[in-house]
């Protein structure tokens, strides 16, 4: 049993049956009508140390990364992130330690242009859990609304953060820029708010990068009944990726490597120019990565349109 | 350095300046206004095993008492929770375990007639964090709002949850009722929501009881800027905590002894009618027990109207 069949045995059976509730258990962001005539949006993610991060990671990466998943689950449904809420768990009050976390906190906090409102702070392992409420402006971007004939998007470069990850277990040269550049990919990945929000009305279904891109597009697929082409050769790759790591890797890292934080549109060809236009007005590149298709499951391809065999999964809790 | 100076120093400054913020850090749950023209309320509370409840304490418990802290802080401003996220961290997968939680969870669920929508599960040491989010019709009781002449008022009975801890460190005779009721205390605090609800517009200030009696009018009086007393004969103790504990012990428990989730409210004189009869028609006991005065910190008085040298605190993290 994996955290996907826990959630689905155990949890499931206790969201109500409500036409209030838009979207629920299951999709990056839950959506709820409270008021009769407004949408709601709110999405949690807790961040466990030397689970999510490693541990002894800087205080202030610490605080900006809890609150940028968050948000990036914002941006996969094209939702406006308001408010935050916090509830940290510390082992011991250490004054620098808490100061440098509230940076990074405040620090994404001012990105996005929300603000904090509450939390609640307790004796423990490390472990910050984030909530977001917010609004959105129509229907949100869900995981179950592919349809085959999208062609499918990505955004920004992938494979970065896990090879930033990989970085920080050695310590050795990390001060040239490549590898900081990739670090730092890890530590404060950039969620895709604007992005997503206009994208929202032509993207058919949408899902943020955090288990890496075969996993993550794998949930969009069983979730909507369709299968994906995964064109290996186009997947965005960056210099710095390339220069450190080799392209070999790097495709790796892309595929299956999680923490990108980059979202997966799956938009009808009708849609892909103004989708295109929006990306250049947004300034967050968005490359054409692959395609939807009948049936199940994801499948990579080479450059001569050869089936690839990936055995990599990507991160699952409890397996 | 508490939990409070904690908050007050590192998360507060995180709050914007937003005439959409009604309610926010510092008080028992957030009020926001998202959309213009609606309050919603949203709060946050984590439970650490070993912490806020003993290793070991049955899985249906911990489910049930995780939601229950949560409804009792909408019900401290008098909002109506809607739907709740669950982010659940787990040492492992067990099924039984799991399966006795999630029945917890759902019978608080039902009981307050909400939905979970959505939630977050990972790895680590026992820490679940509940997020409730609902509304609130009109403007909420705050912490900061008691005033000098105001009759101090308890709900339910006070100290037979902490009575109940210490019965279950000793499990020996639990058999009995009386021990039986006072750790169903504990296990499954009840939330005053339709108390709270429904007194909303007459008390100035509420709070719900989870760090003790003396400590919360503490946290009251030091929002609002007064002083309370608290008449001791006057606390109401439950026939099992006196059977089981004897009277001083009781006292004792019901002022410093914590999670009891009652609500504390704050209630000028002209409204004092009025909010025995909603007690009454809710069938929650209220019971007078002190009034509001000039002044600060909070003293306990005999039965001759001497002040009585308390030197308890109420729970703290962190200290």
């Amino acid at each position: 049993m994996d955290e996907f069949d826990l959630i689905g045995r155990y949890f499931e059976p206790l969201q109500l049956t409500d036409s209030n509730i838009k979207l629920g258990i299951g999709d990056d962001a839950a959506i709820v009508d409270l008021t009769g005539n407004h949408s709601i949006t709110t999405a949690v993610d807790t961040l466990v140390e030397g689970v999510h991060f490693p541990i002894g990671m800087e205080a202030s990466a610490i605080g900006y990364r809890s609150l940028a998943v968050n948000l990036s689950d914002f941006a996969a449904v094209g939702a406006t992130p308001k408010y935050a809420t916090l509830a940290l768990t510390l082992p011991a009050i250490d004054p620098e330690w808490l100061q440098a976390f509230a940076d990074g906190v405040g620090q994404a906090l001012r990105e996005a242009d929300i603000s904090l409102i509450g939390g609640d702070t307790c004796e423990g392992a490390l472990t910050i859990t984030i909530q977001l409420i917010g609004t959105i402006d129509g229907a949100p971007m869900r995981r179950q609304d592919a349809k085959a004939g999208d062609i499918l998007l990505v955004s920004g470069t992938l494979g970065d953060a896990r090879a930033g990850l990989e970085l920080m277990k050695s310590l050795d040269g990390i001060a040239e820029s490549n590898r900081k550049a990739l670090i730092e990919r890890f530590k404060r990945p950039q969620a895709r708010l604007t992005l997503g929000a206009e994208v929202r009305s032509y993207a058919n279904a949408a899902i943020d990068l955090s288990d890496g891109l075969l996993a993550d597009v794998g949930h969009v697929m069983a979730s909507s009944g369709c299968s994906a082409e995964i064109e290996v050769d186009r997947l965005p790759i960056s210099n710095e990726i390339r220069a450190v790591f080799g392209r070999e890797r790097a495709l790796e890292y892309a595929i299956a490597g999680g923490d990108d934080y980059e979202l997966v549109l799956t938009v009808p060809p009708r849609y892909l120019d103004r989708v295109m236009q929006i990306s250049t007005d947004v300034s967050v590149s968005l490359t054409a990565v692959g395609r939807v298709i009948e049936g199940s499951g994801v499948v990579c391809l080479d450059g001569e349109g050869q089936q690839l065999s990936i055995e990599l999964k990507g991160y699952r809790h409890f397996t």
